[in-house]
C-alpha cells in the first residue's frame, strides 16, 4: 500500500516537473537542481558561482530549507533574485513547490536558475523539480565511502563537486577512490574537485555550467 | 490528502515503536537511536563506544543503511553482534524494520542496543523505532548554522555529540554559538564535544550512556 502511495506521489511529481521544465525551456532558461548533505557546501558553491557569473548571465536562485532563510540571506547579498521555499520540515523540494514560485521570476530575462535543495543526500534525488540537470556537492569531510552508500544521488547527477579539498591533509579521504566509485555508479559524470573556502578549482565548475547555460540560451540541445 | 497519508504512516509507526519499546523494557535493554548526516561520524562514535563498553555490558548494534553493509562490517570487527537493515533507498529506519530483526538478538542477555540510523538529518527524526532515547551526531565541518536549520532532530535527541573537533582550527565553527542554539531548541539536552579520530572527549559520552544503561538494567526510571 505504502509503495503504491509513493509511486502515485512520484508519478504526479514527475508530471508537474515536466511542465516546469517545458516552461523554463520555452524561455531558454537553464535550471540546475543542487543537492548534497547538510553542510556539504552547496550555499558556499552558490556564492562563488554568483560572484563569477552575475555579470555574464541573468541569474536567479530558489532556496529550499526546512524553516530558516539563512541561505537565502547569504545569496541576497550578491544582488541576485532569490526566492525562499520553506518546506516546514519536509525533507526535499518537489515540483509543485517550485511551480508555485516560478511566477515570481522574470523568466523572459533569465538565463540560469539554480535551485538549492534541502540538505539531504537521500530524498531530493527522487524528486525532479523541473531542472535540466542535477549536481551533487559532497564534502570530503563526509568520507570517501559515501558515493557507494548513497548511490542514487550520484546516478541522477550530471556533475559531482567534491568540496572542502583544503581539509584533505587532515582526513583520510581518498580522492582517486571516491572518483572511481562515482564514475562506476554513473559513467560520464563530471567529477570536480574544489575548495570554496580557498577559492580553488572553481574554473572547471564554472566552465561546466557556462557551457550548459550557453547551449540552452541559443536553443541548442545538449548531447 | 498526502498529509493524511503521512499522519496514518506516523501513527502506525508510533504504535509499533511502542510495542518494540515495551519488549525491550521487559528485558531491561536500553536502546539508543543514533542519528546524523552522512559522514557526521556515527559509525566512528559507535566503534569508540564498542571498544570501551563491550567488556562492561552485553551490546548489540542494528545498522541502518540504504544498500551496503560497510558500516556493519566496521562494527563486526569489534566482536559485537550486528544486524544489517538495508532500506533499499529508504531515507530512514522505521519501527517495523526494527521489529522484524529484534528476534535475531538474545534480548534476555542484552544490556545496550544501539541502532545506527540512515545518514540523514531530517527524516529519521520523525520515526521512532522503539528506542529509549535518540542522540544526534553533528560534525563541526557541517557548520554551526545546522542546529537552527534542522531543529527537529535536536529537539528529539537527548544528547548532541559535536564530532570532529580536531578540525576546529581549520573551520569557522563556533562551538559556543552552536551549543547555545542547540540548548535553545532543546533545554536540558546534553551537548558533548568529541573527536573520534583523536580519541578526545569520549569519557563524558560514555558516562552519559552508562548512566542510562545502568538505570534500565536495575529497572530504575530516569527522571
Amino acid at each position: 500500500m505504502e509503495i503504491q502511495v509513493m509511486e502515485d506521489i512520484l508519478g504526479r511529481n514527475d508530471q508537474i516537473a515536466a511542465e516546469n521544465q517545458q516552461l523554463l525551456a520555452s524561455k531558454g532558461v537553464f535550471a540546475l537542481n543542487l543537492l548534497g548533505s547538510p553542510g556539504s557546501g552547496k550555499t558556499s558553491l552558490l556564492e562563488k558561482t554568483m560572484a563569477r557569473l552575475k555579470q555574464k548571465f541573468s541569474l536567479a536562485v530558489i532556496e529550499g530549507d526546512l524553516f530558516t532563510s539563512k541561505d537565502a540571506d547569504r545569496i541576497a547579498i550578491h544582488g541576485v533574485p532569490v526566492i525562499q521555499i520553506n518546506t516546514s520540515g519536509g525533507c526535499h523540494l518537489d515540483a509543485q513547490m517550485v511551480r508555485e514560485v516560478l511566477g515570481q521570476l522574470d523568466l523572459e530575462a533569465l538565463d540560469l536558475l539554480i535551485i538549492e535543495n534541502v540538505g539531504n543526500l537521500v530524498c531530493p534525488a527522487e524528486f525532479n523539480v523541473g531542472e535540466d540537470e542535477k549536481a551533487v556537492v559532497l564534502s570530503i569531510t563526509e568520507g570517501d565511502d559515501k558515493p557507494l552508500k548513497y548511490p542514487l544521488v550520484f546516478k541522477e547527477s550530471a556533475a559531482a563537486v567534491l568540496n572542502k579539498t583544503d581539509l584533505l591533509p587532515y582526513t583520510n579521504f581518498d580522492l582517486a577512490a571516491a572518483g572511481a566509485d562515482i564514475r562506476a555508479i554513473h559513467p560520464g559524470i563530471e567529477v570536480l574537485e574544489v575548495s570554496c573556502s580557498q577559492d580553488k578549482g572553481l574554473e572547471a565548475w564554472i566552465d561546466w555550467l557556462c557551457q550548459r547555460v550557453d547551449a540552452k540560451k541559443t536553443g541548442g540541445e545538449r548531447a
